[in-house]
């Protein structure tokens, strides 16, 4: 529809946080993984949706580990941002850390990295801006992204 | 518990973000007015706790008007800071922002002051740390803060 | 679409009645402020949109005070009423009482005016019926609401 | 705990209203009967509780039919009211109306009688205040439920 | 639409398994009976929709007794099977047993018959494929839900 | 607490199943990737207790791919069960299928392997039960279990 042009990476840039509820956990009063996993999903959802400028789906997460639990009454801070783009897909770094925010302590608890399909009115494929590094980190984060990349269409 | 130290206010920042679901919205698909308030809410308790390092509860929430319609579909942005703190009391400034994540337009959706207590395990007020701002910006919301709290306090 | 009539403003009279779950609950056991506010806002539709018999939208919320903490476990009944109707808005005042439904103590727990526009299926402003008051009791607090309309379009 | 006095039967009336939300319904666009189930159980639990001044569980629900299909954007309103009380065990009534409040149309959309017991901290059967009915139609109703719970016992 | 076939009655079973959460239950900590009923009618409206291959939509639910408490961190297993069907209408039965997984014991907790019709895209009840059941168990569940059918129609 | 005896891994098979709601969706009616996630590690947590008779948290999941978008409506069906045992942690594989319970039409949506550990009361690892894999296709999954945490250990 638009012609792709191209975008500073971090306008895709996204900050959630959470709270963690009672009805977010188990019987020990820790979180669940899939409300993380979820939370995860939204957030990069969003920086998906940002950067293309489209409707965006989930196509594959990576592996994702839990570090610490979370309990309830912790503050969660969810962060994400696109480190790589391809033609129509897109590869997502999230990171999540718990705080408890009564002792100030912060601890990183999981990290993922998601791929996300741009698609059109009708679920199809469609272009996204060209993804174009320009800080060392960018660029460092970029060619990792493209192993990582080439490691998923193999395995 | 512990002795109250001078904090820096921008501890107290926080960012959420979220989109706005078919289950948020009315027959129009524009969002609840209820829901964005529930986020508010939210937002400025982590706020609250972050900066008093204890838990915290609402007391009022200040004259709150809604901008624009947010729609099924838009991404909402919610930022919460502290702005003004007494003895146990708080006043957080919530700035909500509804983006149309397909186009990047992004406006201001609405705005609202808010106060809460800190409390102890048993409910209880109990003290926070005093509030000293620093830069230029700082300093003006302190002050327009502590003229809306006299307005509270009266009215 | 219908000439407006004069309508009776009791039709638009709601009760709602909700328990307090763990999942409203922050970690003192006391309702999240957001919670009741959602419920307060739902009711205030509902007795809008039987008022004016069409859609309508939250347009703002005026300062709205917690009295006392409402604990998981508590019934709490929200009570709305339309108390006045210009062309488009209406202001809806809302009464909360949390009630401990063991002991049988019923406190009031916060109050609010809220205004809603009512709109079409394009949610574009459409008219409302008059609104004639008919008691003292209707009379005092329709004039009660005019001024506080007028102190809302200054603020 | 406490001795067991008469209560009026009018202490436990209980009035619930909801808007049919989007995340209530199936693919046509109907609530889901499940949904309007739980209303029904928590609207009877609460007058059961009333009644009580104790906690309550539910213990039965008779023979429930949906009269109409209820659609989102709809106003139900759930009425629950305690028909007989035993020892331990009461009885309450629920009737649910469906109304287009666009319209005004109100129809009865489905009813039922559900039976509770009183439990104390432990989950133990516990006295509940006798049931007196006053009225010639609170004797009526009395007198029906006395003849279900036999059938019920019976069946 | 579809000439309707036999089928055979086994292609409708569900089995679903939840975790009973906080959010799921009350004061005591054991389940809500409306969070029960709600899943059963959506293990049942499964069930329907998989025999009938058309939308569903409950029209009764059959006398339901709670044997035992579910508590929070109990596995609720909810198994649906299609034991009759008439010319538009079906009816299911639900078995509900509740699991305390870490002692491995199982006890039954409820049971229904529900009926639903199916209906096409407008709502408009539809014929269902001819009920022919095979097993001795089959028929002698077939043939006591037709007479559950004629005790429905007189009552 | 308990010895520690052999168990037939047959104990831990689970089968949930969902409908797709409009509030599990996305603007294109397409569920979002978290929700999925969510069903997943509860299927695999239930799993873990049943197999472990302790409680357990999500440790890792293994890389996850979307194989089809799963629509608004349509039925998902989630299998778990442990493939491998060591001294407190298990894996647990997920299949998800999604159907289109109208045509009949089921397709394999997603898969996944999770990490969860066994833990008590303090939320300290326990040993869980020993793995013996009795039939040849038990077997074979075991070996391919046990590489994987190989690689899991490595990464």
């Amino acid at each position: 529809m638009s012609t792709p042009t191209v975008v500073a990476p971090d306008r895709s840039i996204v900050t959630m946080t959470e709270i963690v509820l009672p009805s977010h956990a188990n019987a020990l009063g820790t979180i669940f993984g899939g409300v993380v996993m979820s939370w995860i999903d939204i957030a990069a959802a969003i920086a998906a949706v940002r950067y293309a400028r489209s409707q965006a789906v989930t196509i594959s997460i990576d592996h994702l580990k839990f570090f610490v639990p979370i309990k309830v009454g912790y503050t969660v801070q969810i962060d994400a941002r696109v480190t790589w783009a391809g033609r129509t897909s897109m590869e997502i770094e999230v990171n999540v850390k718990a705080e408890n925010s009564i002792t100030g302590v912060v601890e990183p608890a999981t990290h993922a990295f998601l791929t996300f399909v741009a698609v059109d009115a009708n679920g199809k494929p469609k272009p996204v801006p060209p993804f174009t590094p320009s800080t060392p980190q960018e660029k460092k984060s970029f060619e990792e992204a493209a192993k990582r990349r080439e490691a998923r269409l193999k395995g």
